[in-house]
């Protein structure tokens, strides 16, 4: 287990993670002496996945881990120094590869801590600092805050459909999208709510639970299941699941509890039993009663068969006599929606004069794509139970009005005063103030624990799959009548 | 640029990835006295992805990297042994993680070379070896052969609808899963024909050209577009391509005219312009209308949104004037179907007294999914172009008849003979031998060269994405009719 969850894995320089582009928009920086100006991004993500209500904020342990050590070794600066381009000239002149060489992170970071419920638009985290290095980060911490989001937000969708009681376990290691793809599902999955993971990488780094059985060769491999279970049976006396659908399901059920007698008799107990093929609902139905009329009605029934919360939810209806869960390739790939649109926005920039801040927008033709410009933290409403009821964005770098009033930013006729006495708590906390680490991040399992606590503390209306609830987020009025003012100036005024 | 893609990424040993119960079986052979028994796997996919008509067998070389360096080390073996039972003991006694350390690698690896084009049921691994050994490959093997076949097939179909003169530029890495999900993309969407990646880490550790632009946030931080195009002109006179869509996508073209204009004056030309959103076909064609008419015909159009093969014919339907296609997320995450389904099936193992083969079989209430004993090759009959007409799976350990018959898995009346003078090619070609290689791996330029043929040689039919013709794949009658008795032998006959 190691507290560095990247660099443990990977070679030290991992600082070439990313798009040619932020490589060539630095040099153009540099070359216009803008390197040093002072700039703000918000890391955000549009809509939740999965058609769902909510998401759960994660990544932010492997964003710190690549932050703290981002620098550009000899090697990375030989491979830029190599690039040539059209004209055959080099891409990047050594000068600027010097700059490269002795940059240092010296940016402010603020994020939601991972486990936290997080919502439409709301930044996960905002960056503060000179717009070459701000620049510079955009790739990497998308893609580790996109994909780790994404895929804890779908183990909290499967933990949603298993209940609290079931165990859920996470082997979607063989389809994952490459090794770190496996091992950061195992990472998200176990922190969105699984108990344990088949990724033996996974647990040795993160500390996570391992977990299995054995496989359809195992029995193949001895031709007579009966040998195979009692083979099993012997090597983990105490330990063991039987896949009993290798030939024909409730067959191999029986075959298992002979089996199971026989332990037994020397003093053990068999764990399980694991269906991984037809007809889930029928099969541990039939299962469950044969165990239990052999005395056996402890032993669990573990199934699998490209489960994900919809199918979960559909079995629990079935009266499915399920109590573990084998969830893969739909978790650990988030089969049904692969990617999470989180996206990286320039916000706020020094003036040149340092005078104050211009707030920056990225227009769209559709509304709900257009940029927030601001210094944006992230305010949550709480009710008397401490449960989240809304939140509100606002700008910190403008005064706040007394009286507060939320905006929906998908219909400005949609709007909630704030009550003064209202508690709340703010999202983004500090992690890094000029490149240095100011807060120590909590484990994995602390993670987790948050978690489960975050989305159990919201209405069951957001929780759920189909056509869920949407929870309230707002625009501070005076940032959403500010927001409005910068669309008016940039968009061109055609006549009709 | 490496030779080895993954060890030079990761860590030295990524012997733990792998799922648990490959371990535990591991043990429970060695305990049987099983470790050593000859056996051997195949590794497959039943249906090709994206309900497409072929797939491009690929991973190989990431296989190889990982087979050579199949080593369990002192932390490794360490963790192993920190694992308990249920009951509190170890999991894993100190005798057989010595064993582990001393294990080396000594299989016969047979593979389909990387970009020939495969067809389900086609073994695209074939492992004989030590029982143990042979089974602790499985899910690393499944993990890098099913994630490079699935996005290197995606970029092929992306290939197909953009036809051959047009530019594919893959930046998805922001989207991808994880790190390593984001190179083993790049590497993969290259291999299946995109000419270039966004990813500095890939071209610097896989050789592929990379490319870029600049962000909407380049021009925010100008504020005034025309500022933003002529400073990214100033950085690269000869290398630019403005992204204009940032305020009012036509407006963004007039104004790269302008700045155009103003490069060609100092002697240089604009690359291209870039749309990323809004009415792709309008735009470009509109876009291409005022580029043509100010002299610039050989600007380039770039366009991106979330293209994949389907948009991509739509916008050629359309009249759409793009030269460049920036596919970003669904090439990367095979957004529509993000994992191939692979699985590794033992086939066939030695008898105790050593005096033959045993064949093996897993059934399932779906015969599609019945696997296939023998040790198995695929034979490709060609016609008289050199092209693919038919395939035939066939058992290597039995004779092979005089006469020829293919017999379609799914439904055994469809036979075809084989003519006795048809020319072939057999697709599994020796990689190790007793666990040394034996032969040198193409270059990934070389393997992505012959993907391109290897797809060409394909009838349109089977490459058209709706529907596509089913290309014939059959088992040799001797096989198919093993095969069923084997089927009927494991199958219990239950009165009706």
């Amino acid at each position: 287990m190691t507290s560095s969850p990247l660099s443990s894995l990977y070679r030290p320089s991992l600082s070439l993670v990313t798009d040619l582009y932020q490589l060539t928009m630095a040099y153009g920086y540099w070359q216009q002496g803008l390197q040093d100006r002072e700039s703000v991004f918000h890391l955000y993500f549009r809509k939740a996945p999965f058609q769902g209500g909510y998401a759960v904020a994660a990544g932010l342990a492997l964003a710190v881990d690549w932050l703290e050590n981002l620098r550009f070794s000899d090697d990375d600066l030989a491979y830029l120094g190599s690039l040539r381009g059209s004209k055959g000239g080099v891409l990047f002149p050594t000068e600027f590869l010097d700059y490269l060489r002795d940059l240092k992170f010296t940016c402010d970071v603020d994020a939601v801590a991972e486990g936290t419920v997080i919502f439409g638009n709301e930044p996960i985290m905002r960056i503060q600092g000179p717009l070459l290095q701000a620049q510079l980060l955009e790739t990497a911490l998308l893609t580790l805050v996109n994909f780790q989001t994404l895929i804890t937000t779908k183990s909290a969708r499967i933990r949603e459909a298993a209940g609290p009681a079931d165990q859920i376990l996470e082997f979607g290691l063989r389809r994952a999208q490459g090794f770190d793809g496996g091992l950061g599902a195992s990472r998200a999955a176990y922190l969105g709510g699984a108990d344990a993971t088949s990724n033996v990488l996974a647990g040795q780094l993160y500390g996570i639970p391992v977990k299995g059985t054995h496989a359809h060769s195992w029995v193949m491999a001895f031709g007579d299941e009966r040998a195979a279970f009692a083979a099993y049976a012997k090597a983990f006396p105490d330990d063991s699941v039987f896949l009993v659908d290798t030939y024909d399901t409730l067959e191999g059920v029986r075959l298992a509890i002979d089996v199971a007698r026989e332990m037994r008799a020397a003093g053990h107990e068999l764990g399980g039993i694991r269906l991984d093929s037809g007809d889930l609902a029928y099969l541990s139905i039939q299962a469950r009663a044969l165990l239990d009329e052999a005395g056996f009605p402890k032993v669990r029934i573990v199934a699998s068969n490209d489960l994900e919360e919809n199918l979960i939810t559909s079995l629990k209806q079935q009266g499915a006599r399920i109590d573990t869960w084998g969830v893969g390739t739909q978790l650990v790939t988030a089969y049904n929606q692969a990617a999470l649109g989180g996206v990286y926005k320039l916000a706020a920039l020094r003036k040149a004069d340092d005078s104050g801040w211009d707030f920056t927008i990225k227009l769209s033709e559709q509304v709900a794509k257009t940029s927030i410009p601001g210094i944006l933290q992230v305010r949550r409403y709480l009710d008397d139970h401490g449960h989240p009821r809304a939140d509100m964005l606002y700008n910190t770098a403008a005064p706040l009005p007394d009286r507060l009033t939320l905006v929906d930013p998908l219909d400005a006729t949609r709007r909630r005063p704030v009550r003064p006495e209202a508690e709340f708590v703010e999202l983004l906390e500090p992690i890094f103030r000029r490149g240095q680490r100011v807060k120590d991040l909590p484990t994995l399992a602390e993670s987790r624990a948050h978690a489960q606590r975050q989305v159990q503390s919201l209405d069951p209306g957001i929780r759920r799959f189909l056509n869920p609830h949407t929870y309230p987020v707002g625009l501070e009025l005076t940032l959403h009548d500010y927001r409005t003012e910068l669309i008016l100036q940039h968009r061109p005024q055609k006549p009709a």
